[in-house]
Order: C-alpha cells, then sequence, then structure tokens
C-alpha cells in the first residue's frame, strides 16, 4: 500500500465532490478507511449501497474519530456547527479541510473552534457539474481541474503538503492563494456567472408566464414553453449553469457577499454602457467589445479549460447560437 | 432526382448557416445548382475547394440570376443593399427567404426592395455555433433544432411550403410565428443572453487587466491569466457564447433594439433585487429563485435541447461547477 496518503478519512457530505473525492481514493488506495457522514439516512444507505465508503455515521462526532484527514464537502453555511461538533473528537495531528467555494468565511467560520494540534487547510477544487447527491459523483471530476488552498500563515507545512498532494492524486493542479484573493478571483470567475444565470433564467421564466397568461385571456392556446423550445439560441447554456445546487449556491452568495456585490457592481457598470450603446446605434462600441471578447474565448481554448465534447448526436452541436 | 426542391440555389453569404445549407442541399440532393455568392475572393475560392457549391459569383446578381430560392446568410446589417442589388436580377416566381436572428428589420428592410411577383418568406433558423466562415459548416447543424418562419400576411402558401419543407429535409422543426412575436422570444432566449455573456467576459477582462497592473507595480511576477486559468468555474460558458461572430451579433443589437432593451430593463430589475437580497442576506428569496430555475432547466433537458455529449477527455466534463 505504497499509495496510501491517510489510514483514515472522514468525509463529512457525501454529495458530488465528496462522492468523487472518496472514487479518487477507492481507485488509487490512497485511505486505509473512508467514514461518510450525511444528514440524511438515504444518503448514507446510498453511499454504502454503491461502495465509495467503508463506513457511514449518523454523527459526524463518530465519524471523524481516529481520522487523519476530515474533509468537509457540505454547504458551507453548515461548517460552523460541523466544525464545533466535531473539535471534540478531533484526534491530534488531523488535519480539517474543505472543499467550499469561498475561503475567508470558512477559515472565519471554523479556524477559531479547532483545537491546538489540528491543523486547517482550507481548500477549493475549481471543477463540478450541475449534478448532485451521492450518484452523482465520479473519480474523473477534478482532472485537470485546479484546486486553490488557502491556508492561513503559520499553518503546519507538511499538513499542507499531504492535501496538496491528495488533490495532485485526483488529477488537479494544485495552487495557493491568499483566501481574500481567492474569494476575488472566483467572484467574478463564478460566482458572478452562477449569479448572473439565476437571474437570467429566472426572468425568463416570468415572461413565460406573462406571455401565457396573456394568451390564455386572448383565449389562444398556450402550448409548451417558447423559452425551453427556443433555448438552443444561447439561453440552454445559462439554465445548465442555473440548475446547480439551490443551497450550496444560496450559501456561497451570503458568505461572500463583498466580493460579489463588487464584481456585480462592475457588471452593471458595463451592461449599462452597453445598453446605452444599443440606444443610440453606436455600432463600433458593440462591435470592438464582441472582438476583444472573442480574444478570451481563444485564450481559454488554448488553455485547454474549455471543455472538449464530442456529440452523441450529429443534431447537438456543444454551441450556442445564431 | 425526385428529391430536388430547387433547380436553382443562390447563397448569399458562405459562412456558417450559408455552408451549412449547403452541405444538406447537396447530401440530400435538394437543388440541382448551388450559385454562392461572398464578400471576400477568399470565401468563394474556399466554397468551391470545399465542394458545397457548384459556382461562385463576385457579383450578388450574377448569383441570382436564373434562381428559384435565394437565401441571404450574411449579416443582416447587409440585406437592404444586396436587396437592392439583386432585385431587378431576380426571375419571375423567385423565392427570397433569409436565416437572420432578428425578422421585423428584415422584413423592414428586404420586403419593400422586392419587385412584384417575387415571393419573400424570412425565417430563422435557431441553431448555430461559436464558429464562423466556410470551414465550419456541417450539414447536421440543424438537426433537432426549431426553424421559424415568419411571412407577412398574404404571402404565398406555396412559397411559405416550399421553404419549410427545405428546413424540414435539413432536420428542423419548422413553426410560424408573427415577426414581432419572434423578436420578443428570441431577445430573451438568445439576444439577451449573448448580450450578457459578452458583458460579463468584457469586465472580467478588464478586472484581470487592472489585477495585473497593481501586481506589476508592486514588483509581483504576473503569470497566466488567472481569470482563464479558474473559468471551469462558470466563466467559460459564458466565453463559448461571448466567442460567437462579432458583426453577425452586432447586427443583432442593432436590429432588435426595442426588445433587446426591454428584456434587459426587465434582466437588471430582477438582478438588483438579487443584488439587494445578497447585501441583506434574505437566503430564503436566493434559494426560492434557484430551486424555481433549476425546474426550467429540467424542462430543457427533458424537451432535448439541452444538448448531450461525451467528453472526449474524462476531465471535460461538459459542465459549470462549484
Amino acid at each position: 500500500m505504497s499509495d496510501l496518503l491517510f489510514k483514515r478519512v472522514a468525509l463529512i457530505g457525501l454529495g458530488l465532490e465528496g462522492s468523487s473525492l472518496a472514487w479518487v481514493m477507492k481507485r488509487d488506495g490512497l485511505a486505509g478507511h473512508i467514514a461518510g457522514s450525511a444528514r440524511t439516512r438515504a444518503t448514507l444507505d446510498k453511499a454504502m449501497e454503491l461502495g465509495f465508503v467503508d463506513s457511514v455515521h449518523e454523527n459526524v462526532a463518530d465519524a471523524v474519530a481516529g481520522a487523519d484527514l476530515v474533509m468537509l464537502c457540505t454547504p458551507v453555511s453548515t461548517f460552523a456547527d460541523i466544525a464545533a461538533r466535531i473539535a471534540p473528537a478531533l484526534k491530534a495531528g488531523a488535519i480539517v479541510s474543505d472543499v467550499g467555494s469561498v475561503k475567508l468565511a470558512v477559515i472565519r467560520d471554523v479556524g477559531p473552534l479547532l483545537p491546538t494540534g489540528v491543523h486547517f487547510v482550507p481548500g477549493h477544487p475549481v471543477a463540478g457539474t450541475e449534478h448532485s447527491g451521492p450518484e452523482s459523483g465520479f473519480a474523473e471530476l477534478f482532472e485537470h481541474r485546479y484546486c486553490i488552498l488557502t491556508p492561513p500563515p503559520g499553518t503546519d507545512a507538511d499538513a499542507v503538503e499531504r492535501v496538496a498532494e491528495l488533490w495532485r492524486r485526483a488529477g488537479s493542479r494544485v495552487e495557493f492563494m491568499d483566501a481574500h484573493h481567492h474569494d476575488r478571483v472566483l467572484a467574478i470567475t463564478s460566482h458572478l456567472p452562477h449569479l448572473i444565470a439565476y437571474t437570467i433564467v429566472g426572468t425568463a421564466a416570468d415572461l413565460e408566464s406573462q406571455l401565457r397568461r396573456e394568451a390564455a385571456s386572448n383565449g389562444d392556446v398556450v402550448e409548451t414553453s417558447e423559452v425551453i423550445k427556443y433555448s438552443a439560441g444561447g439561453f440552454r447554456d445559462f439554465t445548465r449553469i442555473a440548475g446547480s445546487d439551490p443551497v450550496m449556491w444560496r450559501d456561497v452568495f451570503l458568505n461572500n457577499r463583498d466580493a460579489v456585490l463588487e464584481m456585480l457592481g462592475r457588471f452593471v457598470e458595463d451592461l449599462t454602457a452597453l445598453q446605452r450603446a444599443i440606444r443610440w446605434g453606436e455600432g463600433e462600441t458593440l462591435e470592438d467589445l464582441f472582438r476583444r471578447t472573442r480574444e478570451v474565448r481563444r485564450g481559454v481554448v488554448e488553455m485547454g479549460q474549455a471543455g472538449r465534447f464530442i456529440a452523441t448526436e450529429a443534431e447537438d452541436g456543444e454551441d450556442p447560437d445564431v
């Protein structure tokens, strides 16, 4: 078992991230024993049935007893409560880490609750899908994706390295970053895109309802949703993002408020400028921006972060539209 | 040649849409002769080399001479000029159609210029990719996608049916719609999503430049773009849309101004409400919306408009992130 990184791992939360990480550890023999804990009995049973954990525990304190690594994989609003409950049960020298999408709030909520001698290594694998639950995990989720670690100054270097090694084994590229910087960068690359996608899908659904009510009051037949029918025009890409886990994302926005509001302010300024350009017919302003953003897209493609697909059916280009 | 729909077809514009439609007609033997016209000699040469046209013409009037169907596949801002130039060369009974993403403006610009006895059947295949140019076309582009026809009242029924049949042969589901309604529905499902994607990619690029300048002035090493590195967090989906053809999209916004500004107004109202919810920590407002938008996503998936992919490499889930 030369691949063994941790004798005993406790996974708190067995959704997409937790189950995917478990599959990585199972595949490569990185953990001697994986103990899982989750909020519902159904999730615990499903995890045992799927076989990505070795034991399941309703009580988080039972799950972490004797663990060398405790990984928090629940929505970040639950972290403070979980930290308080596991603190007395953590063994000396244990490492506590997490996969939360915000980092300053996690350090604020979890750090002070952990006993001396326990190492806290906050982390964020920048990878995921719009699916959730214990069935949604797969070992390849993290491959070629970045995992950002934000250990506070003074964190035990050996503990940091062991967590980094786990993510490298998962196929991720590990980066280190200050938590404040992380929260700002992710606010623009992840949190704001999600907020905007949620908003426009809601706006479209409301418009649809309104149009249907109007049509019905005119006695017209109201058939299938037009918003959904014509979603290949660009909208469907937003619906995919807006299908992401509601609780996890609620927590992201509530726990990265300042950075999200800052990015939102910048975005609305830029949108207002474009609105004005459209109103006054300033085609050059529009075209200049669109040429510039095309270059950004080229950068994403060149860096291998674009996603490369083969359509399983020829009709499904991966693409937005005309 | 029982599949023949048109003895002679003229394609004006040989980019993604024009070349894809040509490939459909070649594959199924729908046209006796396909004449192509494009702005540059390079495009004409490439089209002949690829073999999806039978003849190429620098002069649009030469291309449409004797054609039973003339399909306009250029950016909509060029339509009025093209219509004026082809009008004298059109044969009696010819059908003129188009693939423009806006329809009221096209009817306004093209309709009055066409001679009596020529049938005008405006259309919009809701399908595309972010790629452009004569090499980007493929016959399957339109399969299982909707094609919306917006013939003005009184349009010759036989001409409409012949255009509809062409799109059905391309694998599209043909729908008929009033041009005004088309422009509003597409404003929310396609034009606003593109505008938002262009905006946020620009916002992110500007932030990136600012951060780099700050880092450089502190003497820090400025390495690869962080916005691009961490784009798997959701941003990359926006970059794909924001990589779409700049001229085509400039024209869409300038030519569907009223509907786009209306949808933008609705969107900004909703975004402002969410901004307020984040500022005041109103988690329930956020979660309620996020649950509702998840249902819309389910609708898109159930209706087969989601896009179905196999990742060619395991790391590239098609998906946004955490």
